[in-house]
């Protein structure tokens, strides 16, 4: 168990071979990424950035000496969140996916890293398995607040840690994992057991172990607290059961609620246990719920829960640009959730909503610089906002009070590799675009690929064959969902490809050295919301690709003010290479705003001023706010139209 | 001192003789409110409604209780708020107003309730003078957090309804008023005594106590406190300095921050300060302020304060309807700041936003049967908002954890007639239209004027002289910014009036039986919102007179959906009497949603169906959810235009 037939280690999703799956990934080492390409790019500035910068912080934080203090009381209070034992072993996942691994050659200060807080874990745990610096001391019995006190989240990422090392060849922190996972299934696995995690997350950890190690109490474990889930079990804290996703059980839910991240872990460990269980009508559930996320409750960049309040989705269609809640976790959570809905089902729509957030919602986490983030993401900062005390800071910060976002950023970005590709006996789907290397075992034999491109930035994806068995075979490439053109040629058919079901796909006996050439369309697409979306009536977003673009105000020409621009829809955006990275310029007017001057509500509002023209430039939204403080905004008015209805004021 | 030279009762706001002010307000009795008016007949259901269900719900929420446990601790645990005593204090307040007055005859089950629970209060006071149902006792000691105790705040209400007493000839609650301002100013008056009250209430209370009893060292107390702020002094809490509004001298102040009601409530106190101690640099600021609020941050019912999660104005233009928070104590803070500069500076504007924060931001927090409130104010609730565990609940509730507004609302409203006019030494100014009685003494003698009006729903206000002076003076009746055209006609002169400064004016020796008629511009007008208010583009308001209206769900024909309908605004909306109210009726379509089925976000936004033609009707905003959970939104977003912008997906 654990790793495949072959000896490959499994990725961080490895579903069972009895699992119910339209699609299974490929293993941790199947895909190589270029260094050259925008995955590569991260996954090296992760590596060599933002996991160093962990390690840093999670010191000065005290997460570090959280666990120290198990051992030697004296090393002094309690420091940070509750829990801070989640961030370092979520550190340690991130660091997990990097051991023991020839895709790169200065892996090793993290192994050093990893041995010693692996040590100190090890050595923290309590005799009967348990583990937590926080609980069970201190005059905190374990237990003692399954709702509130994250005992049980914690738990899940020392898990899934300890998965991550495992599969590349390092057991001991899944050992560690194993001993409380047993202690889990006796404390909470009696069928009567009634506790219910309120942060969802080592449902996902436990059905991830039981997929490593094939003990079934694991996956039972996770099952029953799915369905237990639901039944106000949890009380109402402040926020009320729906805000713990304890309100209904998931197989009777409606519609996604509650604070976005635990709904989102909940769904992923509810897909994973629907997989492994054949549970066709949990996977229904969660599929209805997917429906009700994606087309009434995200963000155009895929972020999701909008309220500041309670962390929540908020209602649908309640999707403010400037109060965005849209925590960097959930984006990640999405990318999670999808990857597994595309496994179990095959649909193309997940791989499209995985690729939105991974771009935009997830990446906007994230500095260039990899040691700085956003913990809320807005797609609106007006000029001088005061994000001082504010969960939406109007600069990127190096580290967080509560700290979840920086490690789980260093986590998706240690395994973002994983989501490159899916295959199954005899095709090969290409999910994400990046240059790399791809090897993955069909039922005829091993392929190789390598796939050169510039995505996302240039609309050229080759996929030239390095290795192939001699029987055919099926190359299927994604067309996204907001692509509407796209060719595929090969060696010797260069007509239209073939599509089915969203994907360009050609079966052959493909030769060592055969080509697939494959042309997006890139052109940059105004994007409208659902007119129920009020807060960006009248308004369009700039999308290009998977990549959804911002205005910052520092780009601007002088005497633009973004919060009195309007852009010309009838003029195309154009595309220019700036740092390595597209940037669009476009045409719009500014001015509309003048008659209302100290005017905030107007009578009979008239035809606005034509305004001044002014040439606008926008970049991707997940670079913005790279240098200082600035003003930004995703949603543009439409010039003329927007400003005929808005109007002036009467004089 | 304390009331006027004639002996008359003073108003709730009373500037002293030597204070700077442009107009006086009238004495307490000098207003006598007809119930069929508007305003009458609030004050009337507050009176028999209101004030006895906060009696009720006082005692049943422990507040009064809290109080017996000061005197015997065996009562059992204190209960509630940690501000509790200020939500008893309100009301004693309320009731103040509506002591030993012969407006009424059926004051006297409130008489008996003042009475016996003065007494408790007087009994509950220690021999300092100190009183505190939280503070001070229980191992909590007194000014142990002046930040967040909410000590101040409390003991500034105990003074209001202290004075509220007195004016109306009941000295007993401002005895044990005094005795705790004198403990105040020997523990805050020191001049290098630093403390600043974490929630500014007591600035307006002490400077009403130093107008009712003369002793100057209230009035001292007062601007320094005013004075001190801005400093920091308090630390940064969870939201920040500017939260509490000590980041910055209000001298220095350049925009209005934090949470609204501590801003608005410090700036009704600056103000008073101002005009007290005639700092014209103060009153300067206070002014620059209320051009920040009311310009940039003030919803189009006078709501202000649009951020739940720390209750704060938000950045300017950042106004959404979904979310407005819009507390109604923030809505009566506007009322009485309004007042206070109109009466200081005599500008029209103050009376015009005093009007719309009273029929719309404070009005809505009340419920037609006087006994069920909401805390905040959203301008839009979709369908089936979950506000079971929200601050925004989708209906009316009978009280909150929190419950600072009903007996707020209970005080405004039994005071609400002191805002009907001001005087000059020759002139009176008609501020408010309402049926009723008002009396003025003026230079040369006594006015008393008969006024009959069914505003606001109807255009005509008569003003009846039944007693005048034989020389001339002013009748000054305000012509609201509102209102494009009005006209006033007198006795034989039945032309254009003269205006002045936004006021209808005619001057002459008034004779006992003259009528000058008001007609005011009722017509509906459409209102729009400066371009910078992202959330109400391409949306309009309904508005007609001083009142906002707001659709709800069940008001309209069977089809259309609130979140799907577009107003025709070529077609004028058509008044209907209903209910001794009037609602408008007006043309939309519905049905541009119907391309976006199951899609949030689409490509190249085209023109959207044209929908299905729809009559609408609107209600006044300030009337909604009085008939169970429902959909309801003020700004409605414009037919045609609108939806060209919003466009359908691509196919």
């Amino acid at each position: 168990v654990g790793n495949d037939a072959l000896g490959h280690p499994a990725a961080s999703v490895a579903p069972t071979t009895q699992a119910r799956t339209v699609l299974r990934p490929l293993p941790h080492d199947a895909v190589r990424l270029g260094s050259e390409g925008w995955l590569g790019r991260w996954q090296r500035l992760n590596r060599t950035a933002t996991i160093p910068h962990c390690l840093e912080q999670l010191e000065v934080a005290g997460a570090i000496g959280n666990l120290r203090r198990v051992l030697d009381p004296e090393v002094g209070p309690r420091r940070n969140m509750l829990f801070s034992d989640s961030d370092l072993y979520k550190t340690l996942e991130a660091i997990g996916w990097e051991l023991g691994d020839d895709r790169h050659d200065d892996a090793d200060p993290l192994a050093a890293a990893f041995e010693a807080i692996t040590a100190l874990v090890a050595a923290a745990q309590e005799p009967d398995g348990y583990i937590n610096s926080y609980w069970g001391r201190d005059g905190r019995p374990r237990w003692s607040d399954i709702r509130d006190g994250h005992e049980l989240y914690c738990a899940g990422h020392l898990l899934q840690a300890g998965v991550a090392a495992a599969r590349n060849g390092d057991d001991r922190l899944l050992e560690v994992g194993r001993a409380f996972a047993d202690l889990l299934v006796e404390r909470f696995g009696a069928p009567d057991a009634e506790a219910v995690p309120g942060h969802p997350e080592v449902e996902m950890a436990l059905v991830e172990l039981w997929r490593h190690t094939g003990t079934a109490a694991y996956l039972d474990l996770a099952r029953s607290m799915i369905d237990r889930r639901g039944r106000r079990w949890l009380g109402e804290g402040r926020f009320g059961a729906a805000y713990y996703i304890d309100h209904t059980p998931i197989r009777d839910q409606s519609e996604v609620t509650g604070h976005a991240v635990r709904q989102l872990y909940l769904l992923c460990g509810a897909t994973d246990v629907a997989i492994e269980t054949g549970d066709a009508e949990l996977l229904s559930a969660v599929e209805r719920l997917w429906e009700d996320a994606y087309t009434k409750k995200t963000y155009v960049t895929g972020g999701q829960g909008s309220r500041h309040r309670d962390e929540s989705f908020g209602d649908p269609y309640e999707l403010p640009s400037d109060r965005a809640y849209n925590e960097t976790c959930a984006g990640i959570a999405s990318v999670m959730w999808n990857w597994r809905l595309l496994l179990a089902t095959g649909k193309r729509r997940y791989a499209d909503e995985m690729e939105r957030a991974l771009y935009n919602a997830a990446a906007v986490g994230l500095s260039e610089d990899g040691t700085h983030f956003f913990y809320s993401n807005p797609l609106q900062m007006r000029a001088h906002h005061d994000g001082s005390t504010e969960d939406s800071p109007s600069t990127r910060l190096p580290w967080y009070g509560c700290a979840c976002c920086p490690p789980n950023l260093a986590r998706l970005g240690a395994s973002v590799h994983h989501h490159v590709a899916t295959v199954t006996s005899r095709s090969l789907q290409l999910q994400l675009f990046t240059p790399g290397r791809v090897e993955a075992d069909l039922a005829d034999g091993t392929v190789v690929l390598d796939v050169e491109t510039d995505y996302p930035w240039h609309a050229t994806v080759s996929v030239t064959v390095v290795e192939a068995p001699g029987s055919p075979w099926e190359l299927a490439v994604r067309r996204p969902g907001w692509c509407a053109r796209a060719e595929m040629s090969v060696p010797g058919n260069p007509g239209p490809a073939h599509e089915r079901d969203g994907y360009l796909v050609a079966e052959r006996a493909w030769q060592a050295g055969d080509t697939a050439v494959v042309t997006l369309d890139l052109e940059p697409r105004w994007v409208g919301a659902h007119p129920a979306v009020d807060a960006t009536r009248g308004c369009v977003a700039v999308v290009r690709g998977p990549i959804v673009y911002c205005l910052e105000d520092h780009d601007q020409e002088s005497g633009v003010d973004l919060d009195d621009l309007a852009v010309d829809r009838s003029v195309a955006p154009e595309a220019h290479e700036r740092d390595g990275i597209i940037v669009l310029t476009g045409r719009g007017t500014t001015g509309a705003a003048a008659d209302w001057h100290g005017t905030l509500y107007g009578s009979d509002p008239g035809p606005a001023p034509a305004g001044r023209e002014v040439r606008w430039t926008a970049i991707p939204y997940y670079r913005w706010a790279n240098h200082g403080e600035n003003a930004m905004r995703v949603w543009l008015p439409v010039a003329s139209r927007a400003s005929e209805v808005a109007g002036a004021p009467a004089p």
